[in-house]
């Protein structure tokens, strides 16, 4: 079985929508994207950090789902990173209202011993700093798969930069990759990114779906088209965890197994903006996924013949 | 062979973007619904009007296409339908900076003798009156298309209600369906539009593609990525008639078939956008379209069997 090295914040999240708002609920990118992975025949770990806050249910739920978690530090006397935001009503822009790092300040990451020669790591967003040191401790990687966000392009760009020279998919939405590129054209942007390093750039564009591109290859898969998003909080980590479990389940990294991979990534994101933060993921099951990929089929799949 | 009938605003644009301007070029929903469905095998003829300031090179671009003139009415002393706009840099967004309705302001479309029984109507964006008059004249059409703008629900909300009761098809934008559902959602704007009449219901996303509703099913194509946007004017019209124009060749207004037939509108519409107004489509061929098709496939086709 292939081994997932997953990266990122474990978090709590304070959200605010056009539907509702939540307390203090479970978040964070690693958290999302090892409970969509979970969904994938593969060993996966998180290495991340919380405070003592973080209470022992959350931490049942990734056991549940068979993630390990030598790798989580828990802070003594710490407290874990908070986000608190506000969906405007279209959904697809928000506000951040508070930020508070926490134990997320001072985090030096250990990979557990048994995940060292893990075939997969998925950086999830976090300080490229963090993202450096996982990829160093890591042996022989099959594939890198890296998030980031404008943030860390805003406040170090070049540490950023050296990371991004050393992984093997990227994986960012529209707008960080016109910032990171200096170019308004997603066709060109992924061009410029694939000559920062990456062999792979996917770019994300919410509820518009997500673009591979390979050399002078594109795929493309939609977001599925719902009826109501609920609360897109995770939607790109989720979209990540199922793009990497995929990849680590099937042990196939080739570009046509990449273009399976988006869709299973789209495919697990539609689920998780149903319900607020990760409620939705929690208790998924293969044939709601199944049922979701054949409405993904007949959502884009066509037959023309050249004449 | 099919009998195609265009109707729409055959013009003068005036156009700005950031990639340079225009004089006053050949422009207008019914040129590029015509220019497009010429691609295909089928017999097509414009209803419209213009000025005697309309240039004879321009009439000839339309009969060398086989195009039927016989519905464009000459107006002696009068002047064409003019607009002027500019595309801010994203290229999405514009402003109208001029537009002149000069002979459209007065027009009474008349429906040539040999286009009493054509098999599909294409009803361009024009007054909700002029595509009422038109759909009332057509004795038994197999299939009435309809695409229309958000001015016409501002100014004559009503009078277009009635027109989408008689219809088939409804092609307009996100935010257009929007407005006229009073719907954010666009699979619940798609289902507030069908019970308004359409059976079928297009909303077109501009660089995001195009959805295709009927009933509860759901078709998505994506617009082809392009390094380089130059002019999206007309890009929506040329979608339509190439929607139009593969459904008359076919025969086959059958879901499935519309499905292919929006492949074929996002096909003809990504040359469009290619070069300033009509210029890209006046002289495209079959391999030119055929080879672009192969793109959509790799581009959007996967092969995922269920285990």
């Amino acid at each position: 079985m292939s081994k997932l090295l997953i990266v990122g914040t474990v978090a709590f999240d304070e959200i605010e929508t056009p539907f509702g708002k939540t307390d203090k609920i479970l978040g964070g990118a690693a958290t999302y994207i090892g409970l969509s992975a979970a969904n994938f025949n593969t060993e996966s770990a998180i290495v991340s950090v919380v405070g003592q806050d973080f209470p022992e249910k959350h931490l049942n739920l990734f056991r549940e789902q068979n993630i390990n978690l030598d790798g989580l530090q828990v802070v003594a006397d710490g407290r874990t990173f908070f986000w608190k935001g506000r969906y405007h009503n279209d959904m697809n822009t928000r506000d951040t209202l508070e930020t508070q790092l926490n134990v997320l300040a001072d985090f030096e990451p250990k990979v557990p011993d048994h995940f060292l020669d893990s075939d997969i790591i998925m950086l999830g967003n976090l300080h490229p700093a963090v993202q450096m040191s996982v990829i160093e401790q890591v042996k022989a990687p099959k594939l890198i798969i890296l998030d980031t966000m404008n943030f860390w392009m805003d406040t170090t760009l070049d540490l950023l930069k050296e990371v991004i020279a050393k992984i093997d998919v990227i994986t960012i939405n529209d707008e960080e990759a016109r910032q990171l590129s200096g170019e308004y054209s997603l066709v060109k942007a992924a061009k410029k990114i694939h000559e920062m390093g990456p062999k792979y750039v996917v770019i994300k564009k919410g509820e518009h779906g997500a673009l591979l591109f390979h050399d002078d290859e594109i795929f493309f898969a939609p977001a599925l088209p719902l009826e109501e998003v609920f609360d897109p909080t995770g939607a790109g980590d989720t979209f990540a965890g199922g793009f990497a479990g995929y990849l680590a389940e099937t042990k196939d990294t080739s570009f046509e197994n990449m273009k399976k991979a988006i869709v299973y990534g789209s495919n697990l994101a539609s689920f998780c903006v149903e319900k607020f933060g990760t409620e939705r993921m929690k208790n998924l099951d293969i044939e709601e996924i199944n049922g979701r990929l054949k409405e993904f089929k007949s959502l884009t799949q066509f037959e023309i013949n050249l004449t």
